[in-house]
């Protein structure tokens, strides 16, 4: 099929603003076709009112006509072919094999959203029955379940071309709360949104949705993003992206006179701690796990692992020299767009002008115009404690090796941390039981913990939480990756003394969907 | 007891400010002893330090534990003995019977909370089993629960100084998430809050838990409410109040290096509906409700029914006329302060001067400096919604009755609502088929939907949603009341790969605590 650069508004196109950019191929910095056109804020007013329009007619879908649109969805993307990995490796340099397998994630995400809706009891129903014959009053029946909040504003990550882009968690989990998405287009792979986009409208127009249930427009500037920010139907927001992109969408959306919900995940350094039984027992093990989980995808995860802690032992320096040369020696690889990389650059730079900072392995300049290498660094507990800015994301292959004189300091260092995606503990059982303080803290940092693995790799799955505290997200409430991620999207109802026929199927006494529900404070069926 | 007029700081009693003020009795307008002194800077910052201290034993309490706290705070409440329901009166103007019943609620509501913690599901514990086998890659282990986030402030209503004060709703819901409380005591019933705080720290100490659980601080002005909002420790923010105050509070956390989330109940006008069928059959049976509701505790409710919608007929004529009557011979009552006695006075006068507005009931001025009376004014649908304006919230004893021309003018009313805690419809079978489109439109806009039945009275149960889209909350997603609340205090956390025994309870494979919880997806017990 052929691209037309335009915005994909409800389902006609759109091309209104003289604003125009192209996809760069990252491998060798030149223009790609076709040429993309800014959406203009009216442009952005138009898809909103569309999704606003369609929000009545979609709300009201059940959940296994909703289910149905997004296995429908799965199945255009598939439909797509070779063309969709090839494009999307074109624009964002990441290799075809990798871009199968995200492709199997974005597709799996579908299917696992359309089970969730299936099944039907994630609507947390709860019925609290009439008393008619309490006192001193009568106790009415209340009967609660979520509803949709209204057409939600998703901004997609340039690190996930397809898994964390059009059809991504955001998009899908607001789609299956009942939410209607106008999805801003990033700008570093906009071809591969043009294509996704067009296969969630066809698959729309099969399932015959309302016109306006999915939008899509593009942007190289801010402007046609925090149109939609502050648009006054928007009425929450998925972003994954950058610290600086997710904070703007926070501080001007919750500045609106209507305030709304704003969750952007922005990353973190997902500290690792190695503890000193783990770190005698398996060097060789941990070097190679740490080594791929830094340099996957050319260090371009949320989950990246930016920090390693450990405490000074003979051990410790005998692991961080094999550590260093694995780093060392790990192949350079393009990253995602010029400005990603001249920001990993300017970032390591920074790094090792500190005077507490070391760099271990990894060289400037580059082997290439376009190509980085990896770089492991090496600073003091003491000076991360004093100086928390060293811990900030340098987004890239790199990670910063943290030396702590003693478990006090492991302790102080993991009470200094902000709030972070994950961490993860390296220990043996006897480790473990040591550092049982430092388990404790840790959780209250983060969104995930994870023993003796490595941060990268999110299943996407119920128990997952792709989260945790600020700066890592602006809602740790919440999560962007597994089935808990449509909770952002819906709001608790309560319904009082409704009469049958005008309660949602969820709340009918029959119980015809045989969900789980609440009843009289009891889960049953 | 004798009542100090001190900060709470934990288990220390703290007075190291100038400032003070004393309770008023809103009967006479003369001061009440003792003197209560405002919180310092300084004694806030105490508070919040314990409270963060208080956190790290506090959190690791099993739910069990924290049950036993909550049953022993309902147990000193009641062994306070009437002293509480005399001084609350005294400082409220509130009769004695109302307090029974608000003294009823609220250790109902402790008791709700500790046998929601004693089943002990709210957790949310979710596990998916890992899949060794699983290509290309293994699958981890991964099991989510919610922990708590830590230190919440809490800030009283004055118009429910027990139910949703010192020992109210956000408190409790709080302390059963395991987050210890600072709460900001009302000015309007300081003493009854240094009772309520005291039988706090009581049943704090006989459980044996850390100094700084929960304290409490004074302030007339807004700095110590502030000092406390903004101070770094705080996690999170529980609000019932004006809309003025909370969304102080929500600019203010929002505006914080670490933004933190503020549920503030903030009220609203709940309107009521009234379709043509039911309005020919129950006129006098709907006369006695809403005066009931309108004026019951001098229409001190963030659910009183402020607005009053109707079709222009013969039948609604007649029902005006008769609740005309029927709210101009309700007997005047004295409100709970000054200022909510000159807001409400001014609020009806600046109505009263619109042109498009008209005084059916109610008279000024008073028939005493203490008294109001209660209102009833009357607007068309037209003006309305061309400025809503009209429709906001006058707290207090009054309505106003809005007049439709027609149902597309109900509908479009409708539409043009802001977010509200509660709507009600009163129709017959035949009307409320009729009007589904109203009903539809309605849910958007509320946190609980009524049939038949009036705003006022809110169950603290399972399925009640006490919460609504902005402006009648400042987070649609949450409510102030039943067991739904203690989400607002929690954020969920996964844990992969964890042996056994580090494992939190509720995660372990032999399920200790009996809990439901969600295996591979399915729920389980």
């Amino acid at each position: 099929m052929s691209l037309t650069g335009q915005q994909l508004i409800g389902y006609e196109y759109s091309q209104q603003g003289k604003q125009t950019f192209t996809g760069i191929n990252p491998r060798n910095n030149e223009a790609l076709s076709p040429i993309f056109h800014e959406a203009t804020k009216n442009e952005v007013d138009l898809a909103v009112h569309k999704a606003h329009e369609a929000f009545k007619t979609y709300r009201r879908l059940s959940d296994k006509q909703k289910a149905q649109f997004l296995e429908k969805i799965a199945e255009e993307i598939v439909e797509i072919g070779d063309v969709l990995l090839d494009t999307a490796s074109l624009e964002t340099a990441l290799p075809i094999t990798r871009l199968q397998g995200e492709r199997g994630r974005t597709v799996g995400q579908l299917q696992l959203f359309a089970n969730l809706l299936k099944e039907g009891s994630w609507v947390n129903a709860r019925i609290d029955l009439a008393q008619p014959d309490r006192t001193p009053l009568p106790k009415p029946d209340i009967r609660q379940m979520e509803v949709p909040l209204g057409p939600v504003a998703v901004f997609g990550a340039s690190n996930f071309p397809l898994a964390f882009s059009v059809a991504g968690g955001d998009t899908v989990s607001a789609l299956a709360a009942g939410c209607p998405v106008v999805f801003k287009a990033h700008p570093a792979h906009p071809a591969t949104c043009e294509l996704v986009a067009t296969a969630i409208l066809k698959a729309a127009k099969a399932c015959q949705l309302p016109d306006g249930v999915f939008s899509m427009v593009h942007g190289l500037t801010h402007e046609p993003g925090m149109a939609l920010v502050t648009h006054p139907l928007i009425q929450a927001v998925g972003f994954t992206g950058s610290f600086r992109g997710g904070k703007a969408i926070y501080d001007a959306a919750v500045r609106r006179n209507t305030p709304i919900p704003v969750y952007a995940e922005m990353g973190s350094t997902n500290p690792v701690f190695i503890l000193p039984e783990a770190l005698a027992q398996k060097k060789q093990n941990l070097v190679s796990g740490l080594t791929g989980s830094i340099t996957l995808g050319v260090g371009q995860f949320c989950t990246n692992p930016g920090v390693i802690v450990t405490e000074s032992s003979s051990e410790s320096e005998a692991f961080i020299e094999l550590l260093t040369s694995s780093v060392e020696s790990s192949p350079s690889g393009v990253m995602l767009t010029a400005v990603i990389k001249n920001t990993y650059q300017k970032g390591i730079e920074l790094l090792s002008m500190n005077p507490d900072v070391n760099v271990l392995a990894g060289s400037l300049p580059h082997t290439s115009d376009t190509e980085v290498s990896s770089y492991l660094l090496e600073t003091t507990a003491q000076a991360a404690i004093e100086n928390p800015a060293l811990l900030e994301e340098v987004f890239g292959p790199s990670s910063l090796h943290v030396q702590a004189q003693s478990k006090e300091e492991v302790l102080k260092l993991a009470e200094s941390l902000q709030g972070h995606l994950t961490t993860t503990i390296h220990g043996t059982e006897n480790d473990l039981r040591e550092y049982a303080e430092l388990i404790d803290i840790l959780t209250q940092k983060v969104g995930r913990l994870i023993i003796n693995g490595y941060p990268t790799g999110v299943e996407v799955t119920h128990a997952m939480t792709h989260g945790g505290p600020f700066p890592a997200t602006t809602d740790s409430r919440s999560t962007s990756v597994g089935t808990n991620a449509i909770y952002r999207f819906v709001r608790p109802v309560s319904f009082q003394d409704l009469p049958q026929f005008l309660l949602p199927e969820a709340l009918q006494d029959s119980n015809p969907l045989s969900i789980w529900r609440m009843v009289n404070g009891e889960y049953k069926k």
